[in-house]
């Protein structure tokens, strides 16, 4: 069996619970609070900081120019188009420019955001491949069920985010994740790549789980 | 007013919550329930790897070969003694060497190891000086206190641990980190140096937290 | 007077002696050697990875996503067409796949590639603006010289090396560099961005150096 | 055959070189010019801050405390005593401390540090353990030699830099970096161990010749 196919078998309830979480659910059904999507979003936008760090640090780590032009190309897509976006997502969420720029991040975030930056600058690239493979898998596993089912939510930003992480956007970007992970698999420390996709998982999971119920505050908010 | 000063004014409600945690009044007392210092210590054993992984990281970044000397002696501390003390608390706690090897991170200690060893490989020494002055200052404050008012628990890891916090022996530490933030201050940027700062103590105060309720499991436990 | 400016007043010697080097003028008239733009190209080939890799460093380590952004298309420019460049140059040059990608680095392009890379892992977002600022700056210079020149060497691979380093092409890029140190100054570490500075440039001399007199091999070569 | 006996063969000539180096020999002899062991002592003292960094990272990477507390070990001999060494020797050298502490890197001593320090920041704990094994396994090899031939040299710093490096002092560290290369041996990747071997024993050999022929300078001395 192959690597991927090995650890999304040992953490598959927590990738389904990902996936399906209500938050994914509700905004396919367009019923999710905007105050919820808003406060994801304001912490997306903290988090995508961190998530760039770690992908450009996987360019400088990438064994071959193939590798690092993968991870460049995955960039692109963040700081060029996407910042535009998260712009036009805040203007009809009613966050002002203030607001989303003075953003701080939440225990979630901050914990994630330093997972990511910790492992891209401590580890090697096959940790910061198994990374991604946790964060645009996931995304593009529930994409791909909500665009699959035609959803088309009557918010222009949850039909937007829904879209963005459709197959023909990401696939191509997780399957070559995938097979490097597999290729590279004989010379990996599986207890060490287990373990980092595993805490990607639960962090993501938790992702969602701090917009949903708006809860996990830091101690002294 | 000093740069250390000012952030422990700034922080000084959490500060205080955390050097007068239940943990730490309930050690002095001696009734703290064993169970509780024992959660806390296998999550010690687990933390302090990042620890020295930040300090170390700071030996490598210091600005002068007295301030490398002086995380070297930090180290010292614990790659010599501390090390034999990890063996004989266990052995105490009733925590065999396979379970305290096996230790996991909670997600507090998870998020506030990957926030020491990012800060260490991604910052600079003041940033790396300002975490230690928080980690060894609240460990000097509340050691201290309990050493000051004679707490003598029966259980003698309490005793042990009261006694490794103390002034003799983490007095000149942390006055050296704080002399070294105070004389550097001029050339810091503040807002940074108050986030790490906040950071920082958060964790410390959700260290005990964590281990006082036996709570803030991860989502799939 | 700006920072860039004091810089270059400072090492104005050695720049001027990096950007009219014989192997410049010579390219330009068309009169230098085949086999010397092959030792250099095949050393650039080598050089370019760490190069790379220090600038990726630096979209980790931007203050802003524009920052991040503008080294990103910085990117875009060596990740995607210049890759063909080389195995276009390389074809016309007579160096087969096999040689190329066997090529090792020579004494120069190891230290400046292990400069960078420390530079950028070690070092803060200047440190890295400061090196680019010299790489690409001495090469616009150069660029500018023989392309105002209306220098057309017969050899098309020289032809295009200058036409790369025109104006259009790098010039808007450099003076982004710049305006961001000069910008950025005031709170720079002067002497360590000079430091800095003129390291980039003598290697940056010792490269055509190395490549036009054929020398500077390793002892054991 | 056991990897560091593989690599010691196979560059064995360079490592003999670096070994019996002419400045080896008439140190032994106590015929070495002083004013060529004052250059090559003012590049050590340059160059021991990067392998400092190195080691500290090293220990930062280290898979277990064991590993970490033996780096802790060899950086207690740097921080603590051979600092004073330093301040007598340049003391008897007749460089004041004006000079040795504004003494900057020649273009070996660079390129040496900025080698050992990315490798530090870029690789994994075994990359630092080869170079280790390099510079303490050459150092203890010319050592053993003239302390085993009773070298007495007149010159007291040349005596007691040749009492510094013998077995009694780093033999137990050197077989310990052995021992570790050799038991990690088969999860690792033979060329780039090899490569960063070959490329620190150059560095060795090279830091004696430019000290013994006063050589090597930047293009702009």
């Amino acid at each position: 069996m192959s690597l991927t196919q090995e650890l999304r078998d040992t953490y598959q309830t927590l990738w389904q619970q990902m996936v399906t979480h209500p938050f994914v659910v509700e905004m396919g059904e367009g019923t999710l609070p905007v105050e919820k999507f808003r406060t994801y979003f304001l912490q997306d936008y903290v988090f995508v900081r961190d998530l760039v760090a770690m992908a450009a640090v996987g360019i400088a780590k990438a064994p071959s120019m193939l590798a690092a032009s993968m991870l460049h190309q995955f960039l692109t897509g963040i700081l060029n188009p996407e910042n535009d976006l998260f712009v036009r997502a805040f203007a009809e969420l009613g966050a002002s420019e203030a607001e989303y720029t003075a953003a701080s991040a939440t225990p979630v975030t901050q914990a994630f955001g330093d997972f990511l930056v910790r492992t891209g600058l401590e580890g090697n690239f096959a940790d910061i491949i198994t990374i991604l493979y946790v964060t645009e898998g996931t995304y593009l596993d529930w994409g791909t069920q909500l665009n699959a089912a035609g959803k088309q939510p009557s918010h222009p930003i949850y039909r937007e985010w829904i879209a963005l992480h459709s197959p023909p956007v990401l696939g191509a970007f997780v399957a070559w994740l995938g097979n490097y992970l597999d290729s590279a698999a004989s010379g990996l420390q599986r207890p060490r790549i287990a373990r980092i996709f595993h805490t990607a998982l639960r962090y993501e999971y938790l992702f969602w789980e701090a917009a949903y119920h708006n809860a996990l505050p830091w101690p002294d908010q």
